[in-house]
């Protein structure tokens, strides 16, 4: 009977991200019924832009639907107490009812969506890392614990941010030392400081030509005239030079899972039987740090290691476990999280 | 002859630093004519209000002198690329000639000051360790390599900044994991989240229930809403408690003194004979930091470790060195860096 009521019945599930806001709208066997992607939505730097965006991804994902029909939504934003703030509140409220939109939305906490991306599973740990980094447990799908998430300035270990600021060090390191550049020092050198030449201006018999200094300062001139978390947009150049084997990436990569690695320690004990989800970019075994990181994890914890693909998938298995439990059944969940 | 010509003459020695700055004016016997100190006078951050600390510093320590007499002077300046700025090079020449001055300021990097405050030799090398931090190799009084000093962002590893931020990290990580607040991080979470109460709030059997993470937002939301250097106002509480056997703080005070070490090698061979000269306030001997650098400095290098004390007087040396070298002599040095 409840099923027959429910394929009526539609939920939304969306994850608005730093880099990019995705959602789904499903019905009750887990069928897509609409998808979109759209530039970054979360709120927490530029309100506007992100309500644009989440505004533009609704429309897109509701296109041959009818909105009416949407009954259930859960909705994952990291940082979300921006959406307290009433200003950021009222232009996503705005964009919602303009999608024609009458349920409630379900913000939550991005770390619970990507733990549901990840396991059907009420209980559990989770890990993040992207851009930033921080670690969840999870009880009966809800966050009750959280650990870093600290920000560019404060934490964020072993994130995005972290590898490209490392980048950064390694290079004024090999600078101050009057080395020669590896791999890694050379791509980042030519990244920030494109007018001076790479490896050429390098001269290890006399480091202390002005040439030295002038390489150093415009590293640093290009890094502190652009706010901090830029820095993230320099991390996929460690994973370049880590697989080119390139030693100071090798240690960047390797102090990035450990990092990661102690985070995910402060809130879940070894001997927990629940699953630890990975999500993330840079937890997912595309990158070396996610390869690295899985190799810590191994047989480290009690429970199985689980990777976490599309948010929105978690989010709409959410929202379809608010709609009625009965449809949040693992096999749905195989479904929009596969 | 000289010295009686001279003996008229007078040379002038300045420091402008992050939190003061410092004017010392002399005969060429190092006799003390003139001195003063006012705030924070390093161009870098406010030009404006730089400018005018080394106006009101110039004009006492000129207020019983004829400004026309001074024909010599040096004045070390940190991050001294501030002052080739056009509108920071007009305020300073502006204040340089109120105050009656006609000879060449002699703006150098406040390392080779610092050397100079700790040694009349003309070879070594320095560490400075204050707000930031920064090593340098000196040969024939000027400044030849330099590492680190790239910043409270990128580096200053060891410096008050990073001090402070490890704190602020230590205290989050302590909240993280739901742990009872020890000294140092009590004494950050008072500082930084006054409104919360400390340890009552505390209840490690229930480290999930929502004072933990509304005290953790406000530690956070304190550092982010200052620019990030303020952190070094904390570095004083990390000295506090170590001095209290607090184990965050030594393992922070260990960590800086090691991280210094590292940067002080990076530019210095250790079977060099010439002097290691260590300045600023953490460097100091009244610094926990200072005491563990001297201790992991004991029998390392082959020179000897000296200590700065004012860089005025080390400037002052360098303006009569420049008056007439023969002035510069060691009795001097003892005289004006005592």
């Amino acid at each position: 009977m409840g099923a027959i009521v429910c394929s009526d019945l539609l939920a939304l599930g969306g994850d608005l991200g730093g880099t990019s806001t995705r959602i789904l709208v499903v019905d009750g066997n887990g069928r897509v019924h609409g998808q979109s992607t759209a530039g970054g939505g979360n709120p927490i730097s530029r309100p506007a832009d992100a309500a644009a965006a989440f505004g533009e991804a609704l429309s897109t994902a509701l296109a041959g639907v009818d909105a009416g029909r949407v009954s259930a939504s859960a909705i994952g934003v990291a940082g979300g107490s921006a959406l307290r703030r009433p200003r950021a509140a009222a232009q996503f409220e705005r964009v919602w009812s303009a999608a024609g939109l009458t349920c409630d939305p379900g913000y939550r906490p991005d770390l619970e969506v990507a733990f549901a991306a990840g396991t059907p599973e009420p209980d559990g740990a989770v890990l993040v890392a992207g851009t930033g980094a921080a670690a969840g447990a999870v009880t009966d799908h809800q966050l009750t614990r959280t650990a870093d998430g600290h920000g560019w300035l404060l934490g964020d270990d072993g994130s995005g941010y972290w590898l490209g600021r490392e980048a950064v060090r390694a290079a004024l390191r090999t600078l101050d030392a009057g080395e020669v550049p590896g791999r890694l020092v050379s791509s980042v050198l030519r990244e920030l400081d494109s007018d001076a030449p790479v490896g050429d201006c390098v001269d290890t018999s006399s480091p202390s030509r002005p040439g030295f200094d002038r390489q150093r300062e415009g590293v640093i001139q290009a890094v502190y005239s652009r706010p901090g978390i830029h820095l993230s947009a320099l991390a996929p150049l460690v994973s370049a030079a880590y697989r080119e084997g390139d030693p100071e990436a090798t240690s960047i990569v390797e102090r990035a899972a450990t990092s990661l690695l102690a985070t995910l320690r402060l809130i879940r004990a070894e001997d927990e039987g629940t699953p630890v989800v990975l999500a993330g970019s840079l937890a997912g075994d595309a990158s070396p740090v996610g390869v690295v990181l899985r190799r810590l994890l191994q047989g480290r914890f009690a429970g199985p290691v689980l990777s976490a693909r599309t948010g929105a998938g978690g989010a709409a298995w959410l929202a379809l476990a608010a709609l009625d439990p009965d449809l949040a059944s693992p096999e749905v969940h195989a479904r929009l999280c596969a």
